[in-house]
């Protein structure tokens, strides 16, 4: 029996992987949750999962929820220092880090340090301070694996293969709700909500349409593996059925397939090594039909030149235009900016950027606070 | 430096195979190759790669080989006793099994019972007698690679990860050029032989066309992999860019991708554990732009349905499905019987069978000549 700390329980991710453990009954137990806010759902997931901790972010929600699990006998503790605490438990096994933001940093770096197997779906914390990230799990030997569909998927390709023998990495895009549309000056919200595909939370559905999602993915992977990011490649693929691939030297291009699920990385990021049976149905290529490929339109979606550009500089740059897009990514959500005001906010914000190389978390730190600055500065002015 | 007996050396694969070589002037050396009677080609290999030794099939040839190259310093051997020998060769490191047919059982044998690196192209030798095969390459713990692209890809998507973890394996198949056609009873060979993708042998091409191939595949898969017959199904991918996949147990499916050309598995079943780059150029999926999937139609190919009754069958029926339908093929390449009559031959031969289960190699060569004696008699009858 494994027990795990789940960061983020109330998000898109966190609900997938309570459902996952869910159907390991004799392999799982969760030990802790934690939620920002959404004190409902997480009532709701006590009562089914009877953690023995569960963290919120402020005092208020704190003393909401105290009051209305009062029968119970469950810990709650608050803040940054709560995520800490749990994330470090003597007797948690498996951390999953899914809080959207930077917020999951610390208890992240934490639980690395204590030998933690980490199932990692913090894009953010990856772009942002995956240099960090990745030197304290190599340092700690601890298993490290990506639930984004992507990485699980590039994981999986590269298990068992010798690094020096990869060509390139190959990043399947849908190509989000927009990659037809001709005009995509008024895009709503509500458009941009809407993913063909996957079902995901607000931000990355909004990254998805910008194609932002993406570049954060290729950043992602060059910490994750290792791997120049001139090496890493993007094709639009709108069935989301090859998850990503990698090609060898020797022209061999390995590749994970499945159908498009959350709960088929998280399972195995949890499981890893072993690989445990889904309840989820099979792929029927046969009923798929038809996989279609193209290459990406960097001038339609300047979010990926940005993404690649950042990746390239390298520093806190990459930091940068993870915060800029945060906050340009809120402001369109709350109807202040346009759509194609999104890449514009983030490229004014990089530009005048002095970047930091080989930064350490404070740099980082600051990085993000003077970028999300800058970006409410500019999005006020648009 | 790897020294290569190529067995088979002037047929499709054994040609692929020098040319690959080829391409590797530091890493590999011809030793020995073998032919049966077409001299021209054996005399420019002999010319190109040197080998110490060459081996024909009758003393005629061999009589006007040493004539043409008597300048030269190579032993000429004959027959069944020259590929013994040069595939035990002390000096040799890898055989690559390469001829049509079961001519290259025994020296197949031989050289894994003296722990040579196998790069083995001879489906025919595993459909027969592939329980006698794999059984000497788990005692002698050899490297025993397929070389068709089907089971190499199967081969590297399996490569690390835990046979118990299978859930199925899907075989790609191009369709053969007839796939779509309405009417197969007046298909000619000269329409047969003229594959959409591959650039085969005749034997294979008119097997691709019926189908056969890639039931003889899926015994093939079923010895190599040692997984059940049921577990592996096939799927119609007229691209022949997905070479073959594995599904697990936890619904990843994991497939290996790349131009279609034989050199790719060739030099990776050459190479292996190693991985060399290749001189071919890269899969560009965005230009391929798309893939496309059905489900095979059994009764419109019938020797599909043949091959699975024969695979499920076991014992010395494999080995009659071989021959029969080898007869076959032969009798429609001469024009002496119509493409349809092929899976009838072969099911009037299978049906006249008696099955021994558990066969040592005497009752399968027994099987091979009953049945290619039945084929040639019904034949006659059409």
């Amino acid at each position: 029996m494994k027990n795990i700390a789940v960061l983020g329980a109330t998000g898109s991710i966190g609900k997938n992987t309570l459902e996952v453990i869910e159907s390991f009954p004799d392999k799982f137990k969760v030990t802790a949750i934690s939620g920002k806010t959404n004190i409902g759902l997480l009532e709701k997931q006590i009562n089914q999962f009877h953690p023995k901790f569960v963290v919120v972010m402020d005092e208020n929600t704190k003393k909401q929820l105290c009051h209305s699990i009062s029968d119970k006998k469950i810990k709650v503790e608050c803040g940054c220092e709560g995520l800490n605490k749990i994330s470090t438990l003597d007797e948690v096994d498996i951390v999953v880090s899914a809080i959207t933001g930077i917020t999951g940093l610390t208890p992240t770096l934490e639980a690395i340090k204590k030998g933690k197997h980490i199932a990692i779906a913090a894009k953010e914390l990856l772009v942002t301070a995956g240099e960090i990230i990745l030197k304290e799990v190599r340092k700690n030997k601890v298993n490290f694996i990506p639930i984004d569909s992507e990485h699980n998927a590039i994981f999986q390709c590269l298990e068992g293969r010798d690094k020096k023998d990869i060509k390139r990495i190959i990043l399947t895009a849908s190509g989000g709700p927009f990659y037809k549309e001709k005009n995509l000056h008024d895009i709503s919200p509500e458009q941009a909500l809407a993913h063909p595909v996957w079902k995901m939370g607000r931000k990355i559905s909004i990254d998805s349409a910008t194609l932002m999602n993406k570049g954060l993915e290729v950043i992602e992977a060059h910490w994750l593996f290792g791997i120049d990011i001139s090496k890493i490649e993007i094709i639009i693929h709108p069935e989301c059925i090859i998850h990503s691939m990698v090609e060898f030297i020797d022209g061999s291009v390995l590749a994970l397939l499945g159908i498009p699920d959350m709960k088929m990385p998280i399972q195995y990021a949890l499981t890893y090594p072993e690989r445990m049976p889904t309840t989820l149905k099979s792929l029927d290529l046969a009923k798929v039909s038809q996989l279609n490929f193209s290459v990406p339109n960097f001038d339609k979606f300047p979010c990926l030149k940005l993404a690649y550009e950042a990746g390239t500089i390298g520093g806190t740059m990459p930091a940068v235009l993870n915060s800029a897009n945060d906050v340009a990514v809120n402001l369109f959500l709350k109807k202040k900016i346009k759509f194609l005001d999104i890449p514009q906010i983030i490229e004014k914000v990089m530009d005048k950027h002095n970047v930091i190389q080989n930064p350490c978390l404070d740099d980082i730190l600051a990085s993000d606070a003077w970028a999300r600055k800058e970006a409410r500065e500019i999005g006020e002015t648009l």
